[in-house]
């Protein structure tokens, strides 16, 4: 072991840990340490470091040496702080075992409730609890909790033997069972287990601790803890604590709670306290989503009339108010918060940073600069850029005519349609065959992440606005509507119930994460609030989320120094990516231009025509066409540049490919439909992508180049004479040779001479390249001396050093991810070990040239955080993405500056917002 | 100028130069200053270094200051040696001006000759050779070449003008024209030039002598010498000489001629004097195969009964003797020489090395090593290895029904069949069609390089066995039949003549290089001499070509230090291979043995399987079967280890395409036709080159490399248990990963486990990768830690660097090489600054983390010799080829080893043979 000391005691006002133990003791440990010490009432206990859980794998779950000794006099310590015996038989002392990581993984590992029963210390509890039905209900929890979770016996036969006893009672809660039942219940329990693992229960409450502490070690490696840290990139290496921590009771009855809160909504981000609970439960019952729980105070009382915490227990809700906002402002950050009320006494069980939705997100993290509480640059990194897509993406249309057919909890806001699904597996199968799917369930579990994740949305029929669907899809910043208690799923049936109506598997539903609401077909959807004030409602620029997304997003271009531009070719697309934050166009493709109905003829013509003097006729007719579409980018981006795209996709895609339709468009164009089938044949590629295309195409065929050039060069003439600053860049696409972007420049050079100098007009413009071929980045050196920049095209160069088609790659693409071949689909987030030493090479290699060079990239890895933040530090100049990409990439981009100024100094991001403290 | 002497003079014994100036003055000049010094009888003159023409073309055709100076001086020397006076009326010295590069160029540059001559000279010249029509014939020839070739007028409209004017003579010979119509031509060409260039054709000497280097210089970079150079990878930087040489004259009537010789026979390499001379002549008429040269002794009196120059000038042919002698006694290596009589005077014009076939090459080369005049290191380096090809491919098959239409010179010897095309373009086009050809001229010029290059021979009506044809084919290594006079060529009309036999344009003829044979259809072909030799027949391996081609190669298998391996994966060419040299197999594809009748059907019913089950049962059905294939294999190899890589193309490549195909398999298959069509279009991919292939199948249905491991392990088992020794490497395809492979790693590693456990054979076995894709050479470091040996894939590799499929490139790859984008193939040739950099990451990063990898090569690149010498110098351990590359990758591995021992030593490859000269 690295470190001696594997146990660190909390309790009564002392600790051995802190807050910024945390990579040693887990967020959780570190957090129990860290209140403890600022004096927030939390049950005693210990944490094992993340060290031994590591140590335990390697060892092949085994404990390392020394480790009980340890252990204990933390018992020890805890004991005497709580005042009671573990393993005692007249006053039993009860502890949990949790686990821990360094950042929380919600649901995702295990937790042991009520270690240290047995048929005596069940007797002591039962006195001290002065309920035999109390403690022998905590007793048969044990036994059904430990049986499974450590013991690996199946949830479903333990219900069974539940069911089977109710039945007997003529009860129909579980509450409702009397002692004797319960007593019944335990035996049968353990005889289930024996069967089971031809082993006894373990009486000895020694021995059940140390069960349950090699099980949530041994739970950082089961395969739903695996996947989940695939997709929050969490490394294998950092391992779990294990927290052991006194019981206490939220099942005492009446003046017995346990409840879960966060600091402020984590829904819309008001500050307001916004919690549930439930009376005479335990907190895990909260959590699963099994019981409906109340508010925890009247503001929160909206979608039921349940009494809340503040009617029933105002004293205790006083104390847990006054708590938060301790809480709140010792963290810095909405807390999200885990209390029980034993006979009227609170104890704070675990404070976390609370998951929220990019709105809240951005309300708060502006409230809290407002209120001083952090810095903007703080705030700024409050907000993901991966969630702001969710509010910058369409929302139903409210004059649509919606079918609402029911109502659940707004748990997780936005809007989607598909078709539904009732498993993961078919949520995955039809989303891979690209079918929009909402997946409904009676409530997921961890077991669902896969579907979750694939799915446009999700819908519960059980579960609060914390069940696990809520708390994963606002996570995910999916759409999730939870707790919609008026339809009932089956799920083997294949359909869902509400009143009369069935909606079966395949059926289109509509949910909207923001009003909770369950709509029948698909709803015509609309512009988010943001987009429509950025697009210029002025109503909506009053809007109080704009106004915070401004905030933010001003701080955010305040801090960052990579550039943002958009991917657009048309006026409409390269208006909204301006108001949406883009300093120009990294791609603009030319191809795109081509498929309009008025186009597509002329160019069919210039494929099939058999000589040059033809291919030239036909692109005469293209170049009026073309120059009207560069007049209006260079108009609309009035003073940024404008990177243009030569033709791209090899020749056959301006083809038809069907007999029917290639007969069709040979009488359209009066030629022998022989002749077109031929034409197509002949075009025809074994591997386009590899094809013949990009620059080899304007080599091949220099004319093309030429009229693109000519239609540039003559659009950028006529908006300089209107008086308008224009800064065409023409990008050569495709090349793997210094010699081939010599020969394109070449043409290019010679039309903009001839161009100039007819029109008397004088544009600046520059030639440059994409580097999207292995050897453009490996022969960057050569290239940039005829290239005046660089932009990185990541998607082809990602095909190429996977040898990967990304049309074919759903084959085999989604396991790959799923097995954990790959951390990630590389056509998301840059292969930073693969692509990015390329792209590390290409920028090294240019520069070495041309120290200058400007260099930015087009690829969709343009507007994806990680890749935006890796982008940063190849010290590009720019970075180019879809135009509802353009804020997100402006807010990695500042993340990426912050980051890194924290990672130069040591310790640096804590220390450095504790500077700003006083700001 | 970096060099302030730009003129080297040379005459009498006397020379600046030498033959270690070859850089400067060229492979042309520094001969002749050689072989002044050593006292053979060369015509006075002086040489324009190398320096001046990369001069010349950097100030835009402008001679560097000084220079005139140098060459006045230089032209004095030349004048007292000669005796005569340039530009003098009386007594007229005339000058040529040759260009001469580092390496010879054939043809591919200008040379203008009978520099000095004009109205007034040419009267001074009359007189000193006694003959008017003598001298007006060098005035009219010289102001045709000077027309021609300096001032750009097209050789044609001369043409024209000399055929009028002997229709009006009525004479058919040039010869036979008298002077005073030579006269009249003269003043006719002149007008012509006059007309053509709007200035009139220059008088004066000096201006005539300084056009005329100009030009020679300005050669350097016309079309065919570009094209030339790109095609024998001589650099652009290494410019031409300029030799500037007092003209004799072999056209001063019957006791001068003029000649070309070999100081062996370039065909088949006998140690015999072998040359061609016209009586009368000038020199441009032997090359140029205008006339059909005579025979140089009687030795050579093979194709026609001419008088030899033996016969015809004894004293000149004795003194030649001497002379050749000589001179092959100092360059230590066959010689091809250029002489001029002038007069009853034997001048040496030009001795270089002479180009041979490989068959001549090999036996020169042993000779001299016997002859002590070379070691036999040098004798290793004097054989090309890509010429070997040619000696170990098929010949026409003795046995086999030949209908012999005509009869031509043996030019390069070689067996070819093909369709009949009449141009170089066709050629081309044809070829890239997939077409085989034979090119079909009345004599080839410079112009039809590129034609050559794609047709499978070539045949000349006109031309011997020096004329350009003969030349560029044997340096090509391909077969050629020249001055076939029987057959009539009508390029215009698209056919040729034979008596009365029309051979259309696409008809199909063989024509045999080593006997000169032309004949109908495709005659049927088998093995070489070597071959059969290699291959046991006894009768050949007595053979005098096979017994200097082991003594080569066992020479070269004693210098090379890479060893060689062979691409096979039936017992046949397996054991062709050893024959050849193998030391063992490379890669061994497993998917070419599913193509068989046998197992196709098991392969698909395994496609077709809709569960692993399924799947497993059609695999076990292949499971014998393969392990056949590895039993006879590894019996084959005894001893050799045997590099076998699990099954690689994407599964649809096994199924039917075509609708009606489908519905044969279908009801073969007794399944629903519609079911298969779905299977089908579900595997069809966009790009299968990069789709679900390679380890990715393995990985998805990881069934399939169990089944490939439980063969391998099985058959080498059984191989072992039969006393042999076996060497099983396993390889994964297309590994992007390490973690792919580590999984295929896993699953082999278990199977084998089985295997060695049942049947009790502990096999040696490794488990390695193919480096093919750009990924898996950038992260060599990680994937050589699950590697036991690498072995680079440069076919993928290669596609994948260019984004290039090789399937595709067809359309746009010829143009690219012609266009000197790339400068060769890279399919062909490795592409060492792009895909080599890969390649060399991959060594370095694979070692840095197993210093002993070892590491091979599998490509089709493995067999080419620049190819093989750049995996020489990475430090590979073996490169594998085709059974018939075999022989070549072990030549070019010795030479890269003493190539790389040359360059080590300054000066190296020069003194190394000297050291060995008294060996």
């Amino acid at each position: 072991m690295p470190n001696d000391k594997m146990v660190y005691f909390f309790g009564g006002r002392k600790a051995e840990g802190g807050a910024s133990m945390r990579n040693l003791l887990g967020g959780k440990g570190a957090n129990l340490a860290e209140m403890t010490q600022i004096g927030i009432p939390v049950p005693a206990g210990f944490t094992i470091t993340t060290e031994v859980c590591n140590d335990f794998a390697k060892r092949g779950q085994k404990y390392p040496p020394g480790i009980k000794t340890q252990l204990d006099k933390a018992m020890a310590q805890v004991e005497k702080t709580m005042g009671g015996k573990f393993g005692d038989a007249k006053n039993p002392l009860l502890v949990s075992v949790r686990s821990g990581a360094r950042v929380s993984m919600p649901g995702m590992m295990d937790t042991v409730l009520n270690i240290g029963l047995n048929d005596k210390t069940v007797e002591g509890l039962a006195k001290a609890m002065k309920s035999e039905r109390t403690a022998y209900d905590s007793y048969r929890r044990f036994v059904q909790m430990y049986g499974n979770v450590v013991l690996g016996v199946d949830h479903h036969h333990f219900e069974t033997l539940l069911e089977k006893k109710k039945k007997k009672a003529r009860v129909t809660k579980d509450s409702e069972l009397e002692a004797k039942y319960l007593k019944e219940l335990v035996a049968e329990f353990k005889t289930l287990v024996e069967k089971k693992t031809k082993k006894s229960f373990p009486s000895r409450p020694m021995d059940q601790l140390w069960g349950a502490i090699g099980a949530v070690f041994s739970s950082w490696g089961v395969k739903r803890a695996v996947e989940y840290r695939r997709l929050h990139k969490i490394p294998e290496h950092w391992g779990t604590a294990a927290n052991v921590q006194a019981m206490v009771f939220g099942n005492l009855g009446e003046t017995s709670a346990t409840g879960v809160a966060f600091t402020r909504d984590p829904a819309m981000g008001e500050r307001r306290f916004y919690g549930e609970y439930l009376t005479n439960a335990q907190g895990e019952d909260v959590v699963a989503g099994i019981r409906t729980p109340h508010p925890i105070n009247k503001a929160g009382k909206k979608n039921n009339n349940l009494i809340s915490l503040e009617e029933e227990m105002p004293a205790v809700y006083k104390e847990l108010e006054r708590l938060y906002q301790k809480l709140e402002k010792h963290y810095r950050d909405m807390q999200d918060i885990e209390f029980t009320v034993q006979n009227g006494k609170l104890w704070m069980l675990q404070t976390r940073t609370g998951k929220r939705t990019a709105a809240a997100a951005i309300r708060i993290a502006t409230e809290m600069v407002k209120e001083k509480l952090i810095s903007s640059r703080e705030a700024v990194k409050r907000v993901d850029p991966n969630q702001l897509d969710q509010l910058l993406h369409p929302m139903f249309d409210p004059r649509a005519e919606k079918k609402v057919i029911a109502k659940g909890l707004n748990a997780s806001p936005g809007a989607a349609a598909g078709r539904v699904v009732f498993t993961a597996d078919e949520a995955v199968e039809w989303a891979t065959k690209g079918e929009a799917v909402i997946l409904v369930r009676a409530e997921t579990s961890p077991d669902d992440i896969h579907g979750m994740a694939v799915a446009q949305g999700i819908l519960t029929s059980k579960g609060g606005m914390t069940s696990h669907a809520a708390v994963v899809a606002r996570g995910m910043g999916k759409c999730c509507v939870a707790g919609c208690g008026s339809i009932h799923v089956d799920g083997r049936k294949g359909e869902f119930r509400v009143d009369d109506l069935n909606v079966k598997r395949g059926d289109t539903i509509s949910i909207d994460g923001s009003s909770g609401e369950v709509m029948l077909g698909s709803v015509p959807t609309m512009d988010s609030v943001i987009t429509r004030a950025l697009d210029g409602d002025k109503k909506e620029k009053k809007n109080r989320l704009y106004l915070d997304y401004a905030k933010i997003m001003g701080w955010a271009d305040g801090i960052r120094r990579l550039k943002v531009r958009t991917n657009a070719e048309t006026p409409e697309d390269a208006g909204r990516a301006v108001r949406f934050g883009a300093e120009g166009i990294g791609l603009a493709r030319t191809e795109h231009m081509f498929f309009g109905e008025d186009r597509i003829q002329a160019v069919r013509e210039m494929i099939l025509a058999e000589s040059t003097e033809g291919r030239r006729k036909a692109l005469a007719k293209l170049l009026p066409m073309q120059r009207r579409d560069f007049v209006s980018i260079f108009r609309a981006m009035n003073g940024f540049p404008v990177t243009i795209r030569t033709l791209d996709p090899p020749l056959h895609e301006f083809l038809p490919h069907g007999k029917d339709e290639i007969d069709r468009l040979a009488k359209k164009l009066k030629i022998p439909a022989s002749r077109l089938h031929e034409t197509v044949e002949r075009l025809q590629e074994q591997n386009p992508m590899l094809g013949h295309r990009g620059c080899r195409l304007g080599i091949v065929y220099e004319e093309i180049t030429e009229m693109q050039a000519r239609a540039i060069l003559e659009a950028a003439c006529k908006v300089k004479a209107e008086g308008k600053k224009v800064y065409p860049e023409i990008m050569i696409p495709l090349v793997a040779t210094k010699r081939e972007l010599e020969l394109q420049r070449g043409v290019v050079e010679r039309v903009a001479r001839e161009v100039i100098a007819k029109k008397k007009v004088k544009v600046p413009y520059t030639i440059g390249t994409m580097i999207e071929l292995p050897r453009a980045a490996i022969t960057a050196n050569e290239i940039a001396e005829a290239a005046d920049f660089f932009s990185f095209g990541t998607n082809d160069l990602t095909q190429t050093v996977f040898g990967l088609s990304r049309d074919d790659a759903g084959r085999f693409l989604p396991y790959y991810v799923d097995a954990g071949i790959l951390p990630a689909d590389p056509f998301q987030a840059i292969d930073q070990s693969g692509v990015g030493v390329l792209m590390e090479m290409g920028v090294a290699k240019g520069r070495a040239v041309k120290p200058g060079l400007k260099v930015g990239i087009c690829g969709e890895h343009g507007g994806e955080p990680s890749s935006v933040a890796f982008c940063h530090g190849l010290g590009l100049d720019y970075v180019s993405c879809s135009p509802f990409r353009v804020p997100i990439a402006r807010l990695a981009a500042a993340h990426a500056v912050i980051d890194e100024e924290a990672k130069k100094k040591p310790g640096g991001a804590r220390k450095l917002s504790r500077a700003r403290k006083g700001k």
